[in-house]
């Protein structure tokens, strides 16, 4: 069907290539929406509980605190106090100046993780019955809570996957090194926390396949409704499997009609995913992201990890003396059934539990987000959107009431009424350890003009849609990773 | 108009915000299709030419050599050679060391511009009895060939705008810094020449208004099709106009039918304006730009301007000892007129003229251009979009035959019944002197096979269509500055 010449023109974009229209006419939004109402599949409730108890038991990994100066395979540099890999792979911790001038603190020092390689997270997407499955594995790492928890298909870093340290070959990467084989659906590098990483990006990656793919031990095929029934676990879904689930295409014309929708909130949300027009124009919402970037003037420089300004490594580990933000320490693990047996490794510990919130609001029957531009120190350029409130309330006891977060004593207090998701999950446990946030979507509550009427944009804010999301998501740097993690926990609720 | 369920799903976005709808209903590519079929409106064809005579007797910019350890304002570091202004503003010219694994000079050391301020290329819009017309101006730089050029409304860097020179305010500018005034149609950070810029970016904004506007002297109202009139005369239409032009939203559903093409090229170009699909999907075209760019391994830093191998920095000018590429050198100008009289700065002169060519060719009916995954030093994220050949043959003469580019060869030996478009163009005059390059759309001549058979792709090569390119144009970092201005060439054939 042609569009009709009435049709308003793509801003963000528009159109696509012909393989949409040479696979048997179904969209893949409304071919993902059937799969997040599909309460079967080919792995029950009970078959996926008996997954998860079979991996706790097999799990074998143990991690104990190693003094950083006494980390095997690892150097601490004599002059800097820069921790690197003896291979010159896998990632380097060094020290980092911030110059944020509009910032409550304009110049500050801390450690970050430099992680120049790309790695894969990728989701094999096989239909069975007509409807869409991920393939999903069981993975232990050893900052996780909980040991064992959900992830794609493929986690490997470039350093894993070309075998740097002689593992094992990573199962499935095949698919994802040579997609031809099957049908690329999405493609992206995204960035990680830049609070702790330094312009770290992965590729996101959906391939969909036709063949018939042997099942390894460990993995299991889930539907949308599935994993979406998970989600709200505590530590349970990996931050890799909802950064890819983030970035999955569910927007499109029809979605409103193909979730069903139950009233009330349901509506509001799938219109949000339809072609409903949002308070901004497309345009303009670009606009808004340039603008902050050109305004906004941070620069890092990277210095040595000993003599930082407020931190003291003592060579077992690289402490703040305030108590606030994080630490970084060494770590031994031991463990079968991964790539290699046993290694050491510095890894990043938060000293607080963080918030990621996202405010929503009907407005005009369309739910919106409220969207921050926030930069930081790691980001690749300048800012990206983030939840309406992300912070780390540890780091803000005692101090100043200014640096407060907008948003965040509302989201801290709003009752069931208006909490529409909550649940503990975890950040990545590769290089973070126990690294966990409090992920909350909160209506916002009604102002006194009536349900349409709620907080104020402000510079660093705006009202969202999904499809406005969605249509972000293909291109890097625009949408960071908890918001990308709370955008898999908002597709998470239609059908609920 | 609801779109149908049953349309494919956007992928590079899609759908628009409501402002789009709230304006008369007309699509904005429609309407600037209608300025691009407009042979009359406020300026005619001789308006046109007076105001290009006056603006050449007005001319009163004189350009001197003079040794850049020579030029006011500016100071050459004892240590390193490199070139800084008295206020730090403006910019700096350093070294740069290219570590590029895979490239036939795998290490090599350039000088380069490094302007980290982003400046703002803005283009006024504003409707004449239902026709948008530009507001241009006339404008000489230092650099230009000619010295008079066209010019969007407003070109200034961010020194210029926030008046670190104290000289006169920049007419117009405040459409640009308050776009709240008008309706905002573009604003993308777009980069410039990564061969010897340092991922400097510029905004290209685009803002309709509709207030009247006083024409001050040196300003004119054209429509597209007079602008379109003016692109293939050398050296007239600048390189900042052609960059904003070639991100106009032009494309979009129904423009084959506004366009009224007359059959053959026209129809195809037409159709490749409309949302026709296209050789690949949205999503195979954005995994082979994230493959490239995670598999090239380009590293650069920072090196001094003295003593780096292969140039000689004499205090007068720095020159390539090969007699390839491009030298450094000084100029004083004089002038009235301009923000500040007098002036002195380095710029950078290319030894010869480079050509900037897009193949293109017919599939199914609908255009596509052959775009190259190309890495230039100065690229913010590895790589962009560049034309099918882009190099300086001047720099080749004499060199090993591995090096000549693809294609290049077959773009000069054209016949005019492949030619569909040939100027020889300016590159921007404000950094760069007597910068020029050829600019070519070459009709791929047909293979054995038939009129679609032609060039076969490559891993640094794609066929796009017109609609594709419009896609990635909202975003930085994907088109670079020679394929935005054949862009905006292949936007001035319709109606020829």
């Amino acid at each position: 069907m042609t569009p009709s010449p009435r049709e308003p023109p793509p801003v963000l974009g528009g159109g696509t290539g012909r393989a949409f229209h040479a696979d048997g006419g179904e969209p893949l939004h409304l071919r993902l929406a059937r799969s997040a109402l599909c309460p079967d599949g080919l792995t029950s409730p009970e078959a996926v509980e008996a997954w998860l108890a079979e991996a706790r038991d097999g799990d074998r990994m143990t991690v104990r605190p190693a003094p950083l100066s006494e980390l095997p395979g690892w150097n601490v540099d004599p002059r800097t106090g820069d921790l690197t890999h003896v291979s010159g792979a896998f990632f380097t911790v060094h020290g980092l100046a911030v110059e944020h001038r509009d910032a409550p603190v304009p110049r500050r020092e801390q450690p970050i993780i430099d992680q120049p390689e790309i790695g894969i997270l990728g989701l094999l997407v096989r239909a069975f019955d007509g409807v869409p499955h991920c393939l999903v594995q069981t993975k232990a790492e050893p900052g996780n809570v909980g040991g064992v928890q959900i992830a794609p298909t493929v986690q490997a870093t470039r350093s894993n996957y070309t075998r740097v340290h002689r593992g094992r070959p990573v199962p499935y990467l095949e698919h994802f090194r040579t997609p031809s084989r099957g049908r690329l659906l999405v493609d992206v590098r995204q960035s990680e926390h830049g609070a702790w990483f330094l312009r770290k990006r992965n590729r996101n990656m959906v391939v969909e396949t036709r063949e018939d793919i042997e099942l390894l031990p460990g993995f299991r095929w889930l539907t949308l409704h599935r994993l979406h029934r998970l989600l709200d676990r505590d530590d349970l879904v990996n931050m890799d499997l909802r950064s890819v689930l983030g970035c999955l295409p569910v927007a499109g014309p029809g979605a409103a009609a193909a979730l069903a929708p139950t009233g009330g909130f349901q509506d509001a949300l799938a219109r949000s995913l339809d072609a409903s027009p949002g308070l901004h124009a497309d345009a303009d919402l670009l606009h808004w992201i340039t603008e902050r970037r050109t305004r906004t003037d941070v620069r890092v420089h990277r210095v040595p990890l000993s003599g930082m300004a407020g931190w003291r490594h003592d060579g077992t580990t690289v402490t703040p003396e305030d108590g606030r933000s994080f630490e970084v320490a060494g770590v031994t693990v031991g463990t079968a059934g991964r790539e290699v047996d046993d290694w050491s490794q510095p890894v990043v510990r938060p000293l607080g539990t963080s918030v990621a919130a996202f405010l929503v609001k009907r407005i005009d029957g369309v739910l919106h987000l409220l969207a921050q531009a926030l930069a930081e120190p790691g980001c690749s350029d300048v800012l990206e959107l983030a939840p309406t409130v992300q912070c780390v309330p540890h780091d803000l006891d005692g101090g100043p009431p200014q640096v407060r977060p907008p948003f965040l004593d509302d989201v801290l207090a709003a009752g069931p009424d208006r909490v529409r998701f909550a649940a503990t999950l975890s950040e990545e446990g590769g290089r973070l350890y126990h690294a966990r946030g409090r992920y909350l979507i909160v209506e916002a509550a009604p102002g006194d003009g009536g349900p349409d009427e709620g907080p104020e944009e402000s510079p660093d804010f705006r009202w969202l849609t999904l499809r406005q999301f969605a249509a972000l998501l293909p291109h890097s740097h625009y949408v960071n990773v908890q918001a990308r993690s709370l955008l898999a926990c908002l597709y998470s609720l239609p059908g609920r």
